[in-house]
């Protein structure tokens, strides 16, 4: 049942410019088992891809045109999403974008600058960027774009969303205008990073978090975390942190120590959990509000959890959910409507980089600790194993080159 | 399954003065049949009231004491607020709102001071008032009160919201910082009806309307209706109103020429009701949005309503609920999230009283036309039989002293 | 004293395209006096343009080159602003915008589309649209384009702002992308009173006016008036206005008759024209605030006539300014501080013609009454005497063709 | 020119209460010199006064008779804030706060419960507590108050404020309403740095500081050094500071190492000092905004400084004075127009010491390194005189019992 959210309308610039047909239908382009010597090639554009077969293959790639306003960037590190995992174990994620060929992954990169294309000024080769992956259309008569909430805009082109190939290859063109600079104290795989940072930045600035919030988050896997770590940032006091599984907890206790953990019992329900959630508000001095927090940042997506947050609020506070979970979920609509609780999601993000980099930059985020498991490019296939695999506790999988 | 939204407290000053059981326990308290002479006794504190026993009945109740700080007011104009049938017919509202005994009606009342307590200097004998029936403790360590969101307060009266007596009573003692003054070309019944346009007012400031918003309205019940009043005055445009019933959307477009209707068909999926919705904001000239809204404010509390005005607005737009409904609903939450849809929630009102007196008296909300039925106090039985009866074509039904 | 705002910069496309040098060294390009045949010839593409010996005369331009992207617009309506008037006369706003050549005049305009450049689907010949006379850059890497606050791009084009030509043409090139189609009932001099609307419900928009919020206009004049309509139509109430003289007044209670007025008296101190406004905010029941309002719109830009609005608003209110003014003024800093008073400030306006245009064609807002003065194109010389005349009592004065 | 903010109304409670005149005709109340053996009377209600000829004397009060709802606290803690300077030195600050008789000094206090008044249930003897020193009305007629304003409240009785006596004295009665329990991490001390630390909050809470912003504080005296500390734990980065005082910038980085200072220079004008701040601005990765920051929190109150923070702003940002200066300042008013700078103003504060004391308990701002000096309360004239010479260094002198 896909949902229209724009007028059907000719293809934008960067539509037509990364129709990934080009790529595919390209004679150079082929799927390369683990013995090819192809992969051995420093100079060939290797990428990691999944299809609708649920596999996820090594691919090598035309070398991209650098076309006017582009920058070709050498990828030195990219991050593995759950999204990208998702792609290629579900084929899908939500009713529009699926999965219909050979797809590249990857959209938590940053790279060398190594060529410039044509009008390009503000770059020199040699620059260190990251690459923010999704690109609007920027054009003036597309509302999401004018008015700077582009996340919305119904023509970008995200790099890894079907079809778009993704960044998780070794040379990307990429508009000049849609990178950022790297300070020198801030590492490619720090800039990686900054990709899931934008996602948690976006989620804390929309829910309007502010010096002193009482804070949960649930859910401590990478988003939870990331959040974790900018919710610190922001000054939020107390961070109550939930999850079932105890290692993750002791994690991000390693992360921010003073954060406050709840170990989801299997078979609580949700007044349970949130009875454990007041408890640790109260032990912090929660007095007043006899335990609740005034927001609660969701990052699992799951209907159990997002209701025991509900139910951790205070009156006229916030469930704010990031992360991504099943399309239809029942909710306390009466406690909901009784307590003026207010229900928010998160979209991608918009505006976030500049800010995240600053905040690696500036010492207030430490993002170094997410990353459990890194990879040479070569062995992409192997990191999406790792990262698709619960009993490997990684956090973040980097692929570097 | 009561959820507490505070620790137990001693009684404050309000909840400890207002004991119903104190009315209920006097001798001068008793139900009166239609017969009874009392009722003609123009001197006699007569009420409405509801029980548990699903009944509705004129009681006499005694005449109140007026304490330090209170003001004696002659009730002389009370609407019938759906949610005094709902007392009447299914003896609770959620889980903590429940009639264990006679308990008297109505809030949505205006008067005239007829005596004063000690300490009152701000009003005078003969004064017009509408009376803001929600007493909060206003004590600087409640946190609701202390910081403005007084319709929090755990501790508040709300007059005729169990167990608390209501104000459809000749003579009620009222405290004197909780009236507010009628300007003189607004009338006693405009003053009452100020109370549903409370809530109105209060959805609308928090939802964040602004001039020129696209808006639907969903549900032209009085609440609707008053809503619909309110959108108008705030400039919205366009307005699209929606209901099953087509004499109700005429209704609408009585009161508001300019308001585009949508009559709902029964049958129609969210989908159909909502590209009725869209196709309106297209012919109103909602190109950019593809006839989508900014907001939607339902005010019927139906999933199925919820759901359709979560189709009908833009992506970052917001469904603001102001119906009471089920308890538990399911809602859409992957086209939530992706769109990011704010859902929110209004529960009573605060600060709305002067704001709402101001646009009566000032022309730009005229809630004259709302009332469709006036009976005298002395039938009231009748006036709440005609309310509850849909085939009425009721929209206010007023009594009048 | 110039104040760099961005850094140096390549021109952007705009600024390249819409270079006046080669307007006028263009062979056709010429000064008319009133006697030239060249003015009534209907093919002529005729413009009006100040100079920097204050000198505003009839010009002829080549006809444009109508580019990719751009739309040729037979220009229909004109208004004159204070700004095309200030720039005759004193030949720069501001330290940054100085006449330095001959430049073009206008930038109200509403038009009809005659001819397409390449690769514009978006509109056909004949359509009606207003013109958005402010052309941002609309790139990803600039600040205020890519998160919607474009007026504050430091490379925008501005049509009539030296050194770029005006829409006071009868012929123009414009960006397909800044064009708003004129629904069927709005004129092509409504589409033109557009833009100073745009100013107002930006001030607004910023200055968060809500329904129901007291509010003192400071100055009844052009932007005055508009700012008027539009705070009436938000429902602001009460709505006061202040101004030296009586018939600008009483035009004002044509416009809308509940406005209160306050006729300033020379030789009044700010504590005196204070004390009169305040005094009608009691009249109209602002009780509780002691007659103070809570925003005050100053469109004057005089010190006198805002610090006359400093003393009128609330403890937390806010003093917006929409007039230009001198460019230093003295603010009293302590009662400011003392009472919590937000002093804010416009700056053209972004985001605002599509929800203009709703509000005009929704009836919401009507702008006719407004045009006092209306001249053909060929007498738009005569047409900028009457405008700057105050004797003469011109509200809009309009150049049409 | 006093400028009333509110009608004449009855004394409210507080006010009655509180009346200084009843300490000051008490037969036990005296000045004690220096060599008063009363002064080493642990039992003595010891404090310490202001008067109307300059001076700052010893004074001995009578026990306070503890009232209903109240509790006595023994003051343990109290720091000196550049008010109570200020009183003594100059007699009054802005038109209405006036020394006309002995007054009480300090209102930066934390102490100990020592008895109860009637009906107080929520304290026990031994309970340590912070005190909040402006004390509203809390009456549901006072706007500021019901609407969670209530550093507006026409009516509050701010201890240490002319007439009333303030808490720098042994012994002190207060409404139980109006204290806040001390987290057994946090230190008398502490809990009486939270009444600076409570105007910083509200300033940055009003100015909506959030996550990354770029900001600068101008000043770093008591108050700045306090906004730095609440800057930083809210992760505003780059945090740029400025002064005169170049110990006092290396006292700035002891607190916060990551700030980057500015030493302003006497002789520069407002231009050069804004051309330092963007400097540091750039070297910090402000490339976008060309060095400027989103926000300027200014902690001086001088016009220099003021000027210097508008020029040191983007487009769109803000000037936020916590400072309080010369009742007449005069404003780049041109350039504040056409960049959209707003100018803001904090006055005490509201809802802040719940945040202040989470925040110090949980870590995020560490307030002891600000006490440069301590006194035994006998020795509070020594301690006024060490607040009063620069040449000291005093950050925060703290008197204690």
């Amino acid at each position: 049942m896909p949902i229209a959210t724009s007028p059907a309308v000719p293809l934008t610039h960067f539509e037509s410019h990364y129709d990934p047909k080009a790529v595919i239908s390209h004679p150079e382009f082929r799927l390369l088992d683990a013995s090819d010597p192809k992969i051995k090639d420093k100079e060939a554009n290797l990428a990691c891809a999944y299809n609708p077969k649920h596999e996820v293959n090594m691919i090598v790639k035309p070398m991209p045109v650098v076309g006017e306003g582009e920058v070709l960037v050498h990828v030195r590190s990219t991050g593995i999403c759950g999204s990208d995992v998702h792609f290629w174990k579900h084929g899908h994620i939500g009713p529009t974008m699926i999965v219909t060929d050979e797809c590249g992954a990857g959209h938590e990169s940053a790279g060398e600058v190594v060529a410039l294309g044509a009008g390009v000024t503000k770059w020199a080769v040699g620059d260190r960027v990251a690459i923010e992956a999704g690109v609007p259309c920027s054009r003036a008569d597309c509302g999401p774009c004018r008015t700077g909430r582009y996340n919305a805009c119904p023509n970008v082109v995200f790099f890894s969303t079907p079809p778009y190939h993704g960044t998780l290859t070794r040379f990307h063109a990429h508009p000049a205008q849609w990178l950022h600079r790297l300070p020198d104290n801030v590492s490619y795989e720090e800039g990686s990073l900054c990709e899931p940072l934008a996602v948690a930045l976006a989620g804390l600035e929309r829910a309007d978090i502010r010096l002193g919030d009482p804070i949960v988050i649930c859910g401590a896997g990478p988003i939870g975390l990331v959040t974790l770590l900018a919710a610190h940032a922001a000054g939020c006091y107390p961070i109550i942190i939930t999850d079932l599984i105890a290692s993750r907890l002791s994690f991000a206790q390693t992360l921010v120590p003073t954060v406050k953990t709840v170990q989801i019992q299997r078979g609580w329900n949700e007044l349970e959990t949130s009875a454990a959630i007041t408890a640790q508000g109260l032990a912090a001095g929660l007095e007043e509000s006899s335990g609740k927090v005034r927001v609660a940042m969701d990052c699992t997506g799951f209907e159990s959890s997002i209701r025991a947050a509900i139910y951790s609020v205070v009156f006229g506070g916030k469930v704010f959910v990031i992360g991504v979970g099943p399309s239809e979920q029942k909710f306390p609509f009466g406690y909901l409507s009784a307590n003026e609780i207010d229900l928010q999601f998160q979209y991608r993000y918009a505006n976030q980089y500049p800010k995240a980099l600053r905040l690696v930059s500036g010492g207030l985020i430490n993002l170094k600790p997410l990353v459990t498991h890194r990879f040479p490019l070569e062995q992409a296939v192997d990191a999406f194993h790792i990262a698709a695999d619960p009993t490997k506790g990684a956090i973040k999988v980097q692929i570097q080159d």
